[in-house]
């Protein structure tokens, strides 16, 4: 604070003792000047500011006075380290924060985003069952690894090169790591001409949007998708169509002939997480084709693919280059990176980088060198087939959660993998409210309002991601969620009535379920039977070829049946009322609530339905 | 590349051994397979595309033969070493580009900067005499200290504090930083929520231009003014006044009356890195509050201070909240270092977050970590005590070169130091013209062309820095720059003609000067006089209060005027032809060349005048 500045009007009305003081008040209250530190001695302020050293004395005195500042014998004068709390970091008085907003709206000459856009709260971390989307636990980070890379990276030969200071061309080690090594696997082929390097994602859409789209260009994208890109769409100015999304991604129909620009999530479409099928993906080229239309294919989490063949990017099909792609380097990969990248015809990733240069001159190269580095190093690949085997074991737990919890819940099941699932809640409680009553036990999931355009009141889907939860807690975190479900639902907390005329109990129920098979669905959607034979063992099999099977026993108690798996549902031993209505069973469990409804076949009787 | 993806159509026309073949070469030619990588096996690639293995066997035979694959017995097939060095990564025929250029010309809907930027050639490194402004030569660096800070940002602990992957906030531990230890020392003091931080300047530029301007906006900025905020006005559609620059920065007058917004770099003037005095800037305050208008003060070279005493910034005068104050960290911390930041009223500055998550999400955390700890160490102010030092001493032996070798070419002497000079070239030379054979000869000096918006053509004056060059250096290339200077124009290159009459001679020489006194002035327009006593000693004093003297001695030889200082002129001894004409002598040195000329004062003769 020694080399601290301040400024005397000499034209001020007020007195230089007074204007001293004001100063002086105005630094500490707003925590320029920290509790504790020393202030300059009067002698040498005086000298500074050119006044006598009485009137710096004067000040001073005053300001210790009023507890702002406090002398201490021998060591000088030093801000008062018990200033009040309250009246330090606070800037300005809400009165005139009002006004100055109000002078600065009418100077500010654009609208700046809606504030409701959705972020998760600071503290994530904090809770127990955070089933984010997107942010990593820390113990995924490759810390050492990229330490290493970026040492390397702070070597004195990137400064040789001299390109460190110049122009705009990226880092070439970048580019070609990236080229030759993250984008065949994509089925791309790029020359380095036609690769741009962004500030993440969202910098990469921004820079696309403000080049192809404004009033006179219509853009279609998915419903629901991304909401930056929707909002930076509406800042465009551009006509938006809203395109539905089905299971298999955003729908290729007619609605889409109008449109000069599409923008397209195939890989794992933002917030369903399916996956557009290669057939699709060729209707879609076509019709751009024919239509001379632009694609923007957002391929964000392309390396989340584990369940089916991965395929190839749209770019990747693409013949007449009209295919822009926007990729970015995992965040996990280090704290707060942000590299994203732009694959395109060389003509717009010229233009993208000369407006590049105008927004944000150039990303910084230590990053972009650090990134080159750690991928050439061996460390990305390492990286990410760990990142897929947790990110994989933490899907099927997800998964085998909610399928034991709340069956039929699952919205689509995505066929790629990935790192979310789309679920449904009760009927009868506002998907907002629920996302809000679950943070409060600390388990947070994502309300799925936000990726609309048009706001449907009473939504009842939220995503569950597994980014950032550890494996061991994913069981218990869907089975609270399940206990707030059902402690604020009145539909879905179905218990047994008490005079249940179909319950079974006793030798009926045992004698109901000896032999019999128990038939439904998987909360992924494929078909499961289940067979109780009359000696106790019990046989399951699930999939469309019957590829998931497991053994158990089952047995009865009084009026419960009880079943044990050797894998499934968690291989815990469990007791159920059951009712039978026809052929129509349901269990409940010992405290009476629903768990799940089925159909029950038994040998000889009348064929039951294919499907429930 | 064994995990390469093909995409092959089945709706082609082309057979799939022929597609496999194209993709392949493309990916080629592309170099996105590298020379002398392996191809996956054909048993593998045919069970991927699912197509039969003799496919993929004859699409590589054939490749084979056309020398892009080789196979090499047991290890594989790999692209061929000895590819034609043409083929590989070029990426379209120049009529196909110009095609798409015609094509990506209609899609793309805003200009995008003129390309005639002016830029460094990337090699700058390698000219022995780099006269920049604003690069560092790799020794400055400091290396070591910003990674350790590096290193400490990557620790675990920013991971966990969990911030790291959430919201808008800057880091808190670099706001502190800033805001208690860099705004201080400019006089300012502002409460966390009063700065932002930014992707280096020229990103807070362009927040602030989206954000003030637009074509209902007059923004006044500084001609010659800094280039790139000119186009980022352009590209807003404001209104631009060009306000002449005087030796004390910006004029203040009545031109500035329209405008709703100026630019002004008080700290130091770009490109002529003059000091606004503060008189003129509380002018200029008065005039804003008067007018309501807003300021963007651009502070970004404020370290570079050491002639003078420092100057507060504007923002740190200003009582009505009304100052927009831009800064960077100094780029020399670490390569390609690009972190800036706004320091504004509240409004502002939520505005330019909002802007900003749109435009690049959030800067990089561990740039602003690192940063931070560089910062806390005291690695910043130790490594700045040490570059001012290193540039002051650049900087003095650049205006004593240009002292020595190129008198009467500065054209104003900044008040306050800083890193570069503003130089006149010779009258009969366009300044463009001198940059580039300048550059032929490895001397880097920058045309000030590109500051103007108004290009007047034969521009004469340049700009010479001092950041890239080491000391050592500055000397040689000041005299080599003159030899250039001196074959190139004609009217510079003044020689003694042979028949001069007023050329001195032998004892002619000798009597003329003994005992006399030469009175002239510096480079940096300080009075100079050099006294040639009787015995051979000889006595110069310049500066205003004669604060700089030296002791010397001279002598004749033949018929050449010797002389030789202590310190100035290097302490080397340079023997002159001399003409006396009246009181007006001139010398010229033994190739002929005029060095400089004076008024000769005899005592006892005719008193000459105060100024030459």
């Amino acid at each position: 604070m020694n080399e601290a500045l301040i400024y005397l009007d000499p034209e001020s009305s007020l007195s230089l003792q007074t204007q001293i003081r004001q100063r002086l008040v105005d630094a500490i209250l707003k925590g320029a000047f920290p509790r504790g530190s020393r202030l300059p001695s009067s002698r040498k302020l005086a000298e500074q500011l050119g006044v006598s050293r009485n009137t710096v004395i004067l000040a001073y005195e005053q300001l210790i006075e009023e507890d702002y500042l406090e002398s201490r014998q021998r060591s000088g004068i030093f801000v008062n380290e018990h200033i009040r709390m309250n009246r330090v970091g606070s800037h300005e008085t809400p009165e005139i924060e009002a006004a100055t907003d109000g002078l600065w709206s009418r100077r500010i000459r654009i609208k700046t985003a809606q504030k409701s856009e959705f972020q998760w709260p600071a503290n994530w971390q904090q809770n127990p069952f955070p089933f984010i989307d997107g942010y990593f636990d820390s113990s995924l980070y490759p810390t050492a690894q990229w330490r290493e890379a970026s040492r390397l990276a702070l070597g004195t030969r990137l400064l040789n090169e001299g390109t460190v200071t110049e122009g705009d061309a990226d880092d070439s080690a970048l580019i070609e790591e990236i080229r030759t090594k993250m984008l065949p696997r994509r089925g791309i082929t790029a020359a380095p001409d036609e690769i741009l390097i962004t500030i993440g994602e969202q910098n990469a859409l921004y820079l696309l949007t403000r080049l192809l789209a404004d009033a006179s260009v219509t853009v279609a994208m998915e419903e629901p998708g991304n909401p930056r890109m929707r909002q930076l769409l509406k800042q465009s100015g551009s006509r938006i169509i809203h395109q539905p999304v089905d299971e298999h991604g955003m729908v290729i129909n007619s609605n889409l002939d109008s449109a000069g620009v599409i923008y397209v999530t195939p890989s794992h479409q933002v917030p369903t997480a399916v996956t557009m099928p290669n057939q699709r993906r060729e209707a879609l080229l076509k019709k751009a084709c024919h239509l001379d239309q632009v694609l923007i294919e957002d391929d964000f989490e392309h390396e989340s693919n584990y369940l089916g063949q991965p395929h190839p990017a749209l770019r990747g099909m693409d013949k007449e280059n009209r295919v822009v792609y926007v990729s970015a380097l995992p965040k996990v990969l280090a704290p707060g990176l942000r590299i994203g990248f732009i694959v395109a015809a060389p003509p717009l990733i010229r233009a993208a980088r000369s407006l590049r240069q105008q927004v944000i001159g150039r990303p910084s190269l230590i990053n972009q060198r650090t990134a080159a580095y750690f991928l050439s190093l061996g460390h990305y690949d390492a990286f990410m087939a760990r990142l897929h085997q947790e990110m994989q074991l933490r899907w099927h737990a997800l998964r085998d959660a909610l399928n034991h919890y709340r069956p039929n819940s699952i919205v689509t099941i995505p066929n790629q993998g990935g790192t979310v699932i789309s679920v449904r809640g009760p009927e009868d409680i506002d998907v907002d409210i629920l996302a809000r009553e679950a943070a409060k036990r600390g388990i947070l999931i994502e309300s799925d309002t936000h990726y609309f355009a048009h706001r449907k009141s009473a939504r009842k889907c939220f995503r569950m991601g597994v980014t950032s939860i550890p494996t061991q807690r994913i069981r218990e975190g869907v089975e609270r969620l399940r206990e707030l479900m059902w402690d604020l639902s009145k539909v879905e907390g179905v218990m047994l009535a008490e005079d249940d005329p179909h319950l079974l109990k006793g030798s009926e129920l045992k004698r109901a379920l000896s032999g019999a098979s128990i038939i439904y669905r998987t909360v992924y959607s494929d078909p499961c039977v289940l067979r109780l034979l009359e000696d106790g063992r019990m046989q399951g099999t699930a999939g469309h070829a019957n590829e998931d099977r497991d053994k158990g026993r089952w047995w009865c108690e009084g009026d419960l049946w009880y079943r044990q798996w050797n894998r499934w549902a968690y291989a815990e031993a469990s007791g159920y009322h059951v009712t039978l209505d026809g052929q129509h069973i349901r269990w409940y469990n010992q405290s009476g609530h629903l768990v799940d409804d089925a159909i029950l076949d038994r040998p000889g009787e009348d064929s039951w339905p294919a499907d429930k």
